[in-house]
């Protein structure tokens, strides 16, 4: 039982601003419980909403002080500056569609907030490149959310490329498709899939930028290369949309590596397969984001190593990104919390599972007593009773 | 994207008291996360370890207040039940040695307060039994944490069993083997081995009583049907153990069932797996923790079935214990956690990686603006430049 | 591509009388094609059925001399061994019910003839024991069909094991289930069921008898202990059976290692799940038949290793088992064997698929010019043109 | 146990004539137990090898007649086109390097041969034209060895594609990635390298020849539609090559499909990873060959599903392909072949394992009457006893 206990890099919990993320939103809501995840983040101001009783709504979920819950974020920028430098926020979290992170994240800085800010980094190109001109020039810190560089196979991937392990990199393929797209969703009152299909919200980009630079990101963080090419076949399949919903391109990168790279959102049946290969000269290292605990190394002439989440088996950094120890898959806090829902929801008068009362505990001291009676006894039967 | 985006029953937090869980423990800082991740729980008081500064220190590092960390949980009972209805804990969470278990939860449940305790619930049997009968007299909800009843797909399983998915209920076969006490590393220094392996705190078994019963509670929760005898061979494999540390039985259970469990310690190379298959007359259900966001189901006569955590795909309760949507596996939180590690250290001073900031976000615009201009050029290569 | 071409030991086909296998035999089929596979073997006699017209038939469609088909083994022995030693079988092979092995076996060895027998060896232990006694008095060998010790990684295992690699064996987990007698098919017209739940045909056991046996074999050649114990748990699940269908046991092996053994024929939704765990004192070694190109090694504090079949990666004898190279599953040779099927079949006038013409084969062609040409013309899209 | 007993379209093999094959060959063996599997194939007649003695020592180890085995294939039509019907062969094989394969197919036709040749077709697009042009005008059968149409699970899928499982047909992927040439070995004497990697031996293209056109012909079977155009990136990553090693191209279909293809045999680590997916409007198919007995059928809302090479849930003519029962993987065969490699050997004073002597035998008796004795009282301990 090797494990990382504590991944925290500070005591005192980090004062959160989330702007977007207000009910109905996918991303809001696992930003929040990201952040709570180790306690070093705290929330204590928001604009999250346009709508007015949504907004105060996610702010009363929230528990926060009703001061702090804002209808824009230009009124929370100001007043929230105006805070006195033990309450005022240590930064910003952006979680709105992406038209508006470029504004949003330039009013922050402008304020003086670091940010934090969902991917794609904004609408288009030039707003980018503003908004990295107005970051550099503050020196304020600015993140984007790659969740998936979050996971810790993929550090360790990227160290086993690092320290030569398959040998010069020359080749790399990445896939990032899903199925959720096959049909014009966005027509039916899908708020996600509507934002998402519009240029005016999404930008120039549909699957390209929704997922295609999830793909971009992560095949570059685990090679270490760089895409310096594109060829590219996009196209909109389902009649009607305005954005690409389904991509596939031939890269080059940096050191004369090549490879492949798909970005599909009408790959019907699929769900969130996000997949990454990458071969050097003497081996490939593949890792899938749908079974995130394994990384797949292959060095030609010898076995094929499923490398796991075990802090005795990996390098730094992933060893430090671990909770658990081996075998217990993240997953595992998730399934915890579940018993804790269930608890307080008992506590609260809410909903109560079967199996968990101190009669199933009682239960299982009646079962360990026949076992160890049984076992003492050459196997004779033993009955069971609490 | 279809998912449940919030699983609580509350929108206070439940006040949390916990007894165990300082510095160095295993199970601990895993309630603790899991009791943060939905924002349903808040730590207020605690008696974290009868090392004095160790204790001290942990009630630091989770900010609370220096009056509400006690060096004896009966200090903690009497001086919480003191405070007012507002105050006080709505709860006591114990995480302690199992031989601690039935003591702090009686003394808990005397004060008045519900029990959220670690399994196996006691010792041995009359502790339990002599707690189950304070817990029903005072009427006060106790909880046993049987973590693997957490997963969606669990419940998903045995709601497919009680729908006669696969017909009536004739075998199972669970095992739950780990390889983590191959070797007598309770002797060289490892705590979380010592006191599992010492009858003083341990009680009267050692893998049964550690693993064992989460093997039992698990197939008893997804089959439907209860254990009523056991035939088991236990040993001490590893020279000058107290207790098992490997176990095999042969089990009959309620209606007729047979089928068999094995608990282990020493199978060198197994981290975590817990494996559980339910017959029935046309079917079979499958479920393995370390893999835990799959459910197979195998009905006679007809094309094997992977069930994944997908809202649309599995019943109540399942539905409404997932929080991302399918593809999304269990443990994509705790790499968007990690997200926030890096950031809130970057804002601290702190720790640090490339691929997360501002100029990678731009790198991405310039690529999907080179990839709509290749789409739209008939595939011309073209070149990327932020 | 490095593999051993020809496993033959000897260039002159060793001729076979074949005793059982008539039409809508399971078995008889099986051991015809498995030898002829390499080439070593020629049918040159049989006595395939007690029926007539079906022996006559059977003899027919593998192109027999007929007067070399015989109504009764009795009649074959006798004229078989009477041949001169240039046409005389070089072994009898018995692909009979259960009950007719020891007397066909005996009375094959009487006449001189080496015998290859179906397993298990008789109907019962008096019957083994007679015929073992015969056996070891002519000196004649004797061959046993354990089917699942011909896969070459399971050479490999138990290779492995002796080596050393996962120390010193402790425990052993073997299971063998399958769902098709999970109804009582043997009343409704299924032969193959029939003669298994017949104690007459199939002797004093039924799932033991039939798997059970391939399970203990399995287990023991892995792990290189025997069984000297067992403890059982038998029972006739489907009502009315005379012979077990259901069994699971505890072992007790040589060396003090301990393990379970399950074998059961009403695990609905199972097809053919035989898979060997053997636990050591540093590591763990499984299979599973259901994917017998992979071997995993799990060596305690190592990452999980995936043996598979390549040449380059295993020992002797696995080696000199392999017909092909890595990555070209077992399997390969049966697909290869149905282009022959259809080829043969097209030049015959029988069944013919699309995709294997010349046609074909000219469209590969095209596509191959065009592949070229769009690569030299730095990936222009080009049209393909047969 | 449902299951094809016997493929075969007729009862008297057909004779056929190998032109290439000879020692050290790959493909060669391949074919020739591929067409002894089924007993359908007899081969009579042979030009195997250029050198002469081992062309002569091939013919021996075949068992054929010497007059029959040839210096050239001119001879070999020339003489076995003039011998009477019932012994002249009814088609030629060719399993030469590729560009042998226009000529040899061409004499063959002239002298009234059909032929099964293998892939590629020809050595370029003009000789695979001319030789359409005569096997057109001869009308007689031309066959191309498209291995991995052979599998019944590749059936399958094109059945389902066909049956609109999953919908009109929108996009495919298909990658074919090798690690061999990885390395010159072409320049290290390994001879399979070296003809693959010589333009005057393979023709005008590398990988893309050797296993692209696999890739090719499998993603336009299972899809039912063709690739009418292509953009490629080919090179030649090991320094010094002629042919290319690594190639990735963007595809479009007939219908408005597109998807990608890669062939590449430099991808270290990977042994034969032929994958292809095809995702129509509803739903995705997915077939890996190193996992060939498993077909995944994603439709969108519905639990993934995983169909096996079971008579029972497969169509014609994938059920007609079958030769064993559910759960029994392609390769049983192989397994079993062993074994008789081992009973032919121990007949001839030749190789012999362990575990299946009659003593084996006698020991599965013993177990059994155990288990059985056990179970009958109420699972006692029993001592094995031969």
């Amino acid at each position: 039982l090797s494990f990382s206990e504590d991944c925290s890099v500070r005591r005192t919990p980090a004062r959160m601003a989330m702007i977007g993320g207000g009910g109905g939103a996918f991303i809001g809501p696992v930003h929040r419980r990201a952040a709570a995840l180790d306690g070093v983040v705290t929330i204590v101001a928001g604009a999250f909403s346009s709508d007015r009783s949504r907004n105060a709504e996610t702010g009363r979920s929230l528990g926060l002080d009703p001061q702090r819950v804002y209808s824009s974020y230009d009124a929370l920028f100001e007043r929230e500056a105006a805070r006195p430098a033990d309450e005022r926020p240590d930064f910003v979290c952006i979680v709105t569609p992406n038209h508006l992170h470029a504004p949003v994240a330039m009013a922050a800085l402008s304020h003086g907030f670091p940010v934090f800010c969902e991917k794609p980094l904004t609408r288009d190109l030039p707003d980018a490149r503003e908004l990295c001109a107005l970051a550099d020039a503050t020196g304020l810190p600015v993140g984007v959310a790659y969740t998936y560089l979050g996971y810790p196979l993929v550090h360790e991937a990227r160290r086993l490329v690092q320290a030569g392990t398959i040998g010069t990199v020359r080749r790399v393929d990445v896939r990032y498709t899903q199925g959720w797209l096959s049909q014009p969703i966005e027509r039916s009152g899908n708020a996600q899939a509507a934002w998402r299909m519009d240029a005016r919200t999404a930008g120039i980009a549909g699957a390209v930028g929704d997922i295609g630079v999830h793909a971009q990101s992560l095949v570059e963080f685990v090679s270490g290369e760089q895409i310096t090419e594109v060829s590219a076949d996009l196209r909109q399949t389902v009649r009607g949309r305005e954005l690409d919903d389904d991509c596939s391109m031939l890269l080059r990168l940096t050191n004369g590596v090549r490879g492949t790279l798909a970005a599909s959102q009408i790959c019907a049946g699929d769900d969130n397969r996000l997949e990454v290969s990458v071969y050097g000269e003497s081996g490939g290292i593949h890792w899938a984001q749908e079974r995130p605990d394994r990384l797949i190394l292959n060095v030609a002439g010898q076995p094929k190593r499923h490398i796991t989440c075990d802090a005795a088996l990996v390098g730094e950094p992933a060893r430090s990104m671990l909770r658990l120890p081996a075998g217990h898959p993240e997953g595992y806090l998730e399934a915890f919390a579940n018993l804790y829902l269930e608890f307080v929801g008992r506590i609260s008068g809410g909903k109560s599972w079967a199996g968990l009362s101190h009669h199933d505990g009682l239960r299982s001291m009646a079962f360990i007593k026949a076992v160890i009676q049984s076992g003492a006894g050459n196997g004779r039967w033993r009955t069971i009773q609490a």
